[in-house]
């Protein structure tokens, strides 16, 4: 039953020969790796704006200056990635490129920061997707949290069915953003070119006595327009959703991702700097860009929601990202091994779990007050960046091959300048949630040291150099704990004669006539095997057993000791209570032992 | 930590030969045993006054009849008991006798009612106890339930601790009730006979227009006050109590008892026939009495004191009557077998424990709304009567020993009269509650009648007649499971070359590259061991082994196979979820099944 509602559910296990039918060609992978990158073009530019908005007065000068300079970042970094999936083709994205070039350490800084941040990214996401819902339908305002949680709940079923069933579901809504976005570009351009639609004059008021811009809050608003480069580390780590040829294919998709996040971004800014657009309290800049092109006409609305619809959709990235960099870290050691088994739809379905667990605790630890956790996001992005640059640029300067040159000058620089953008992140934004950070990332590592520790002892202790295999003994010392001489026995006896030659019977005597009826028709038996009556002056079962058990242990100090104990096993539960445990105390008393190997032999009750 | 917890409050372990030790004499046996049946005499009186109470009068010129009849009845009970004392020195009471002389049915009948009568016995005592404690301090009134459950658990400590123990607790109480009791009685008549205190003249308009009492009244005030004779079966269901000479020493108990419990109850009714008492509402007969006395000097509160302590202390002679009977019942199949263990203080401590669980249930249902269940321990204490007397007077006539002609008489007589009064009492109080037994005592029953099933099926599967020994076969087939080929594996080789001859390896492929490392590793260890390689298409794990598992076995079909799972035995808890649980889920998926035998081998990770 459990196997048919799970069927339902996620669908019918695939095998692993299908594995190449289930990848993606660029169009579906487009949607699953740039559904979060494109998501922050909605509001990258705003952030600038808002960097630029001081003493009231929003210094439309700057725009050009600080967009041309993050779109140049962007080139960096998409050029780093781009050598990046070349040279890792079998992914692992930031995590492979800094533990293969700058040691284990910094590998797993990266790791843990970008794990991090995809589940920061799931729980902000589907927490503005509901806050969005709630204040559209003011009677849900109880329902936040639980709506934030179904969300989550959904996205994890869809991705839990395969990503070629997630990636059909939410083409719609991530080409209808790019489309809508792209045509609201469009028309506003159109209409200052072609109808000379000019910005608004702005109340003299506003432009006295405003202060001038100082370099450091010039560089704080470039780090907070630098929002509109994440997402863009995602083909890194999901290259095994790519349909061969993956390399080439992953760098299409990067290519197409990079060039449409460019063109809406420095679209959007440059339409904000032609029409002189504000920051406004509860307008988001789309809006006002949507309302300049379209009134309130239908494709207004469609711009709205489709915004809305990414936003959400933008955690999908995540779980296509976020369980293959568990894996990898699991097969490395440093999370819970489970993580890294392929589930029945060849996704690595612990890790998705994994995630929807981690996503929904966030937003019950935060009760969906999301702008608390978006500064944390940008922060783990920039870290993976920065080590990611930082490593390549040590590649090629290892390498030298050709042009070793030019790439390391571009990841150089690139590592320079998202090293200080993480910076000034963190200085800036430390008090509004960016100790978080400072927290959460050391306590994270602490835990992978622990499980890296156990692993590694381990492997150590498995190590099969210089093992001297044991010289097989052969007295093979079994043990036959009876209660009572009657058919339940039997088994067990056939089978203690079968594996045995040095076999025993104990019974333990809690009451003598007992014990001499069970030596009597043990005799009877003719089994040749000698029985032993223990003394229990208090009546105990166990602890004179497992007392007997060790002392034969300590006699026989280099054989295995098998102790056959003849077990019930009833039809029905409730006929469990009409007997008593011994097998089951007998094996928790004992624990596990060396050399002591517990055997139950099932005798099954008739009725 | 356990142990040490249990040490604290029930005592240190007492051993078998120290049995003879914790046994009780004459004066300690009675606290236990008599408690009960004294304890009625401080209501029996009452109930024959209330029995006599017709239209506002009551009929006190009947009362001298009603009480002689009711103690020629004790005399037939009490000389009935002597007979079963006598001919089962092995205890067992109703049980036994009904079981020997009546058959199997009417045996379980009186056990099964005996078994519920004690429970109810506890959960009407320790309700009583709580409600008087109660209404003499009302501000406790929400705690009636919890003080009554708190007496449960007190009541069961001081009886899992040994029946020593309890008894010397007791015994102030229990002879502090006999003492002050008969020292009322001895007052109030020295008081009538020479101070010629007589009763006060009634109201005459009582008298007027009253009924004659009919035939049916008288009867049922007669069986009313049969209460007066309850707990006399007592001693015949607690003779393992009892220091040697048992028997002796049980007669002597039960003609003391029978003698103090004779006079008590003869002395209140005939100081209520000699003083005119009438029930009062809102004061009981002994109060009354008392009253008369001791006036209100502090000899009143000593007797109201110990008749309250009186009634709470004879929920202790359930404690120490129903787990024997329990254990009897367990023993011959129509109880779970574990209630006839005797436990660490050579009591039965399941029985002890499973007779406070039902009081407390009782407690529970009823919410200490006792009145109800009154009627109903009555009744039960009858249908033991009867069943005895009617099983002593078939032995009698069976045997035809030296006077058997007299003893039938007795047990013959006694048996029509209890059964008279359990039908009267039945009919007379079906609608306040005598129902419930009505309802009670078959679904016992038939409980007990399943558990019997269960065990006679067993039993005679059991049997080792017409057992033809197996031929044992040396084919000794083990697989052994292996998921890699590491150090934690070699003891699992080790133990399974020890034990098989036909040992064979398997590992599932759930992907093709660690297959083929597991096959290389496996040739290179030189074991001779074949490795047969599972493909798994759905990268399941356990359902392809599980299926080999079986296929093997089907292809040996007269073969035990024995599959050795190495196991991973982590230093911490935590640590188990770092592993995959193989040897568990394998465990759990095959079940159990004849022929094949798990075994786990630890392997123990050193840190």
């Amino acid at each position: 039953m459990f196997n048919s509602i799970r069927s339902i559910i996620i669908g019918n296990p695939l095998a692993s020969w299908q594995a190449r039918s289930a990848r993606l060609g660029v169009p579906l992978a487009f949607v699953i790796v740039a559904a979060n990158a494109i998501s922050s073009s909605a509001y990258a530019s705003e952030e600038i704006l808002l960097g630029l908005n001081v003493g009231g007065k929003t210094w439309h000068v700057d725009i050009p200056f600080i967009t041309a300079a993050i779109a140049i970042l962007l080139v960096l970094v998409m050029l780093s990635y781009d050598y990046v999936i070349r040279t890792y083709p079998s992914g692992g994205g930031a995590y492979v490129v800094a533990k293969e070039n700058l040691g284990i350490g910094p590998g797993v800084v990266a790791g843990a920061s970008l794990l991090l941040d995809y589940a920061l990214t799931v729980a902000v996401s589907v927490t503005a997707g509901s806050a969005a819902v709630v204040s559209a339908f003011p009677s849900f305002i109880h329902f936040r949290v639980p709506l934030a949680v179904l969300l989550v709940v959904v996205l994890t079923v869809l991705n839990l069915r395969g990503v070629r069933q997630s990636a059909q579901f939410l083409a719609l809504p991530v080409y209808l953003f790019v489309g809508s976005f792209l045509l609201m570009l469009a028309v506003a351009a159109y209409r200052h070119i072609f109808q000379g639609l000019a910005p608004q004059p702005l109340p003299a008021s506003i432009m006295v006595g405003a202060p001038t811009l100082s370099a450091f809050l010039l560089l704080r608003a470039f780090s907070s327009g630098c929002v509109a480069i994440t997402g863009v580390e995602a083909v890194s780590n999901t290259l095994n959703i790519f349909r061969p040829p993956e390399v080439r294919n992953a760098r299409i998709t990067l290519l197409v991702m990079g060039v449409v996040l460019g063109v809406m971004f420095v679209g959007l800014s440059a339409v904000a700097y032609v029409y002189e657009l504000r920051p406004v309290e509860g307008e988001t800049l789309v809006s006002q860009v949507a309302r300049l092109s379209f009134g309130s006409s239908v494709f207004y609305y469609v711009t709205q929601l489709s915004t809305l619809f990414i936003l959400v959709v933008a955690a999908n990235t995540s779980f296509s990202a976020f369980p293959p960099l568990a894996a990898r870290l699991a097969h490395d050691g440093f999370l819970p091994r489970p993580l890294s088994n392929l589930g029945d739809r060849l996704v690595f379905s612990n890790g998705i779990l994994l995630l929807a667990g981690f996503a929904i605790l966030l937003i019950f630890l935060f009760q969906g007050d999301v702008h608390q956790l978006l500064p944390l996001y940008a922060i783990g992005v920039f870290i993976g960046f920065s080590l990611t640059m930082a490593g390549m640029t040590r590649y090629w300067r290892q390498k030298r091959g050709h042009g070793w040159w030019h790439s390391s000058l571009v990841t150089g620089v690139g590592a320079l300048v998202t090293g200080t953008v993480l910076i000034v992140l963190t200085v800036t934004k430390f008090t509004t949630g960016a100790w978080l950070v400072v927290v959460a990332i050391p306590i994270l590592l602490s835990g992978l040291a622990v499980i890296h520790g156990h692993y590694r002892a381990l492997a150590e202790s498995l190590s099969l150099e210089n093992h001297v295999p044991a010289v097989p003994t052969r007295r093979r010392v079994v043990i036959i704990p009876v209660g009572g001489v009657h058919r339940a026995v039997l088994p067990a006896i056939e089978y203690a004669r079968l594996i045995g030659r040095d076999v025993q019977a104990v019974h333990v005597a809690v009451d003598t006539e007992t014990a001499h009826v069970v030596e009597r028709r043990w005799d009877r038996l003719e089994t040749n095997i000698p029985l032993t009556i223990l003394p229990s002056p208090y009546r105990e079962v166990v602890r004179p057993l497992v007392d007997y058990i060790k002392k034969v242990a300590s006699e026989n100090p280099s054989e295995h000791i098998t102790v056959v104990i003849p077990e019930f096993v009833p039809r029905r539960w409730w006929q469990q209570l009409l007997h008593n445990h011994t097998a089951m105390l007998v094996r928790s008393a004992l624990g596990r032992q060396d050399r002591i190997i517990l055997v139950n032999v099932p005798y099954h009750v008739p009725r």
